[in-house]
This record gives structure tokens, sequence and C-alpha cells, in this order.
């Protein structure tokens, strides 16, 4: 069955569903994406994304075409249309078609926005149990990685470099220090039981897991410190681990091959994960 | 009229011409592009703007989906549909629409070929005659600007800010120095007659009407020397300019408001302005 995508206003099968050549997220990365769960036909953390949504277009000065209710009333009707019940909503609006090609912010142009689902099994994805493995790349991005940008080439070069080692994620490496996974964040559990990750900032992506694991894990009165880390304090850890909202926390055992802690699964990352699946199923709408 | 485009082996009315929404150019600025001039139905430096294609490519890993003298063809082809006299041939390519959404480069797609054309009268542009001002913003790019991608928000951003300031390009500013233009190369003409302009290396695009205009200096028996320079330098300059393919050789007159020299257009820049302008004129093809 061909899916059903959401293009500025119609629902049309995705593999009709395009854009304009012209389209300023084809030329110039002028846009910004969300991507949420989708767990028993409901989206998770819904408000979390569209919040970061809010937050990215104006860093970059583009106004929605749509209020945020009004975006999340399409991502529901386009899970109903697709009768999907586990996957992810991907989001993506751009400041549109423009003919003349010229970088600054076009006039009179209404914002693109598209939208389409992917069908995944999150919460039984087999990686969650075996652990991934990642390698370490230099970080080479831009300095407003907290702006949610489809300029994603150094990621795509970067997760290209793991997928050829046979690693599950890339992380990336600046100034000693590990920001974050090339469409993930980055943890660990120190020896001490200290949950470690590096505080939002530029230097990374503001991760809607993350946040929501940082709280979970602080009500339940877990030690949380938000700091940078090394690959060396890492692989000395007791566990690493990633969140992303289409994984939600998955355990890491390896980096650049060499074994994180014992190299297993470790309890805490299997416990987060559980905690963020029972949070994501009740907070779903 | 409506325009005639070129995708993936059709010649369409650009109103026509789409991209899918799972275009990586679309979701990843998995891409790269080039910009020729057009000058009397004939294309400017060809060759040169080919092997930085070539070369584009090539560090992202995307194979051509036509060989450089195919392309060349279409180019041509392109101009002769749309009777253009002078303007610019826009192509880009990209690695392809591939329905999972997913970061590393996908297996057995094929990848995007797009080109449309803008008319232009480069030549007799007012702003060569009349000189442009500059402003300057922090460089906050990534580390691999010697590739032509799409990844070009920042280069939006700062070009956003020149145009709300009433000014014509952005220089952008690292480590106390100018890298580029958002879209062009800076040059200065010193005191003492040296035509300076930045070394290539991975912080910048090695720009082909910069490569160009050297050469075309040095065969002049002009000095030229390729340094980083300051801010404070080029107000201190006689001259200041910038290359760049769809402006040739353009003066500048000022840098956030600053006069750059006497606050004229100086002889240096208009010189080498006629002589590109020559150059391009007996090179075109």
């Amino acid at each position: 069955m061909d899916p059903i995508a959401y293009v500025n206003g119609s629902f049309v099968p995705l593999s009709e569903a395009k854009v304009s050549v012209l389209d300023r997220g084809f030329l110039f990365a002028d846009g910004i994406y969300e991507v949420a769960a989708v767990l028993d036909g409901k989206l998770v953390d819904s408000a979390s994304h569209l919040a970061r949504l809010e937050r990215s277009v104006g860093e970059i000065g583009l106004a929605l075409p749509e209020t945020t209710a009004r975006i999340e009333e399409l991502q529901k009707e386009l899970v109903a249309r697709n009768q999907l019940d586990n996957g992810m909503v991907y989001l993506q609006v751009t400041r549109g078609a423009d003919k003349s090609r010229d970088f600054p912010f076009p006039k009179g142009v209404t914002p693109t926005l598209v939208m389409f689902v992917t069908a995944k099994d999150i919460v039984n994805a087999p990686s969650a149990k075996a652990g991934i493995g990642v390698i370490t790349v230099p970080d080479i991005r831009w300095e407003r990685r907290d702006i949610k940008s489809v300029a994603l080439l150094a990621q795509v070069l970067a997760k290209q470099a793991a997928a050829a080692a046979g690693a599950g994620e890339a992380w990336m490496i600046e100034d000693g220090k590990i920001t974050e996974g090339g469409s993930s964040t980055a943890f660990i559990l120190t020896q001490d039981d200290v949950i470690v990750t590096r505080p939002n900032s530029n230097a990374i992506l503001p991760g809607c897991t993350r946040k929501a694991v940082v709280a979970l894990a602080a009500e339940r009165q877990l030690r949380v410190e938000e700091r940078a880390f090394t690959v060396a304090e890492a692989l000395g850890a007791k566990e690493a681990f990633i969140t992303s909202a289409s994984a939600f926390v998955q355990p890491v055992i390896t980096i650049d091959g060499k074994p994180v802690g014992n190299g297993k699964v470790g309890p805490m990352a299997t416990r987060l994960r559980e905690i963020y699946v029972d949070f994501a199923r009740a907070t779903a709408v």
C-alpha cells in the first residue's frame, strides 16, 4: 500500500508527494524538522516536540504556516489515514518555494509543510536488547546545533561512517568531549551511579527524549549530572546509552570497538528504557 | 512565459519541476550545487565549475548520475530551450529519494539531477558601477566549506542579516579574519598595490571566479598574495571587492557602514572586472 503523506494542505499518496525544485528546503536547507514517535496510534511527547519546533523556526525567523495545535491535529489525521500503530511521524517546515533562488528571506512566500509516517516497532527493536556499538568522529557541524534544521549533511557523513563500520551511531567529538550522537543524545552511568549527559547549549540539540529521561530519572531520586564527558570516561563508565525520539533509550556497549564497562547491556539503560516507555504510553495523545 | 527546467532526464515547465519529499536534498541537505554564468547564450568558465562539481560530489561519496560532458550538454540545451542570453544556470545533484529517511547513504537509489536558469544582465548590473556595502557576521558554518553543498542555512542567515541592513553581502569572520562572503570570495587591494585574498582550505569555498581572477591578475604582472586579512586591514586598504560566478567582480565600498579607502569604487576592481568579462566572453562555451 502506498502510504499517505501531507503536503501543504493536501493528503496525497507518498509516491506523489512532491515539492517544487525551488523550495528553499531543497535549495538552501532553509527548514526545520521534527520526528515524533507513535505508540498504539498515539503521538509520544507531542507537546515537547511542538515546543521545540516553535523554538527552532523562531531562531531562523520562519513563521509556521499552521498553529502547533493544528499541526498536531494534522499529525493525528495522518496517523489515522495510514492506520499507523507504531512508528514515527516526520514533519518538515521550510521557507517555501521562491523563484528568485536568492539567499535572503523572500517576501510573500508561504512556508512549505510536509509530513509523512514510517512504521517501526520501537518498543521491541532488537538493538534495544542487544545494545549497539558507536564510533567516534570529529564534530564538524555548524555552531547552532540547538536549531533542528535540515542542514544535516555533517550528520549524514557521520552516520554513514558509523554504518560502514558496522556501528549503530556516531558520537561526535569537540575539544576532547563528546557533544552528541548523529541523531541522538549521549549518556553514561559513572562507576558511582551518576547519570551524566551534556548540558544543553548551542553545541547540541535539546533532545525531547533527553529532557524526559532526565526528568523521569530525577523524579525517581536517581542522581543526574549535566556536564560534558570524554571518550575515556565513557569507556571507564558502568554503562553508556543514547536517547532519541525514534529509539527511546538504547544501550551502547562498545565505543570504537572497545567495550563500555563489562561490554554488556546494563541494568540502568534497561530500567530507564522501561520507565520511558511507560511514560510515553501514559502521556501519548 | 514559464521557464523550462530539467529534472532527472526531462525538460519540464519550471512550475511543474518537482522532487519527492523523500529526496535527500530536501530532507538532509545531502546534495551539491553549482551556478554558472551565461553570457550571450554561452556558459562561462564551464570546465572550472564542472571540475569543482566532481570534486564536491567525490568529497561526500556521491556519484554523478551523468558524466560532466553530458551535464554540460544538458546545460547548453537548457539555455537554448529558455532562449537565455544572459543569466545563470543553476545545477543541483542530490543522493536521490529513498523511502527509509535514514541518515546513512541508501543503496540502489539514483541521484537526483535538477537544473534551471535565471535571467540576469550580470555585465551591466548597476551594483558593479555603484559598489556595494558589506556587513560582518561571525562565521558559524561547518568545517567543510570547501564542499559546495546545499547545507546553506548559515549563509541564508548571514545574507538575510546583510539584506536587512541594506548591505549587498555578509563577510564572515573567524578567529579575527574574514573567511569569505556568504556567496562570494573577499579581496582587498593594499596601499602598496597587492591584491590579497585568503588561500583555499577547508575554511572557504574554492571560488571558480576567484581562481580565474587570481590567474588573470598574475598574467598581467599584478602582485597577488594569498593570505587571510582582518576587517581593520580591509578598512585601511585602497580597495575591496568580491568575486562570484553570478556577479563576476564587484567593488565593496563600505564595511559595517565605514568606508573602504576613500569610499569610492576603485580602479583595480573596475579593471579586474573588465579583464574578467573579456576572459568570460572569450572562453565561454
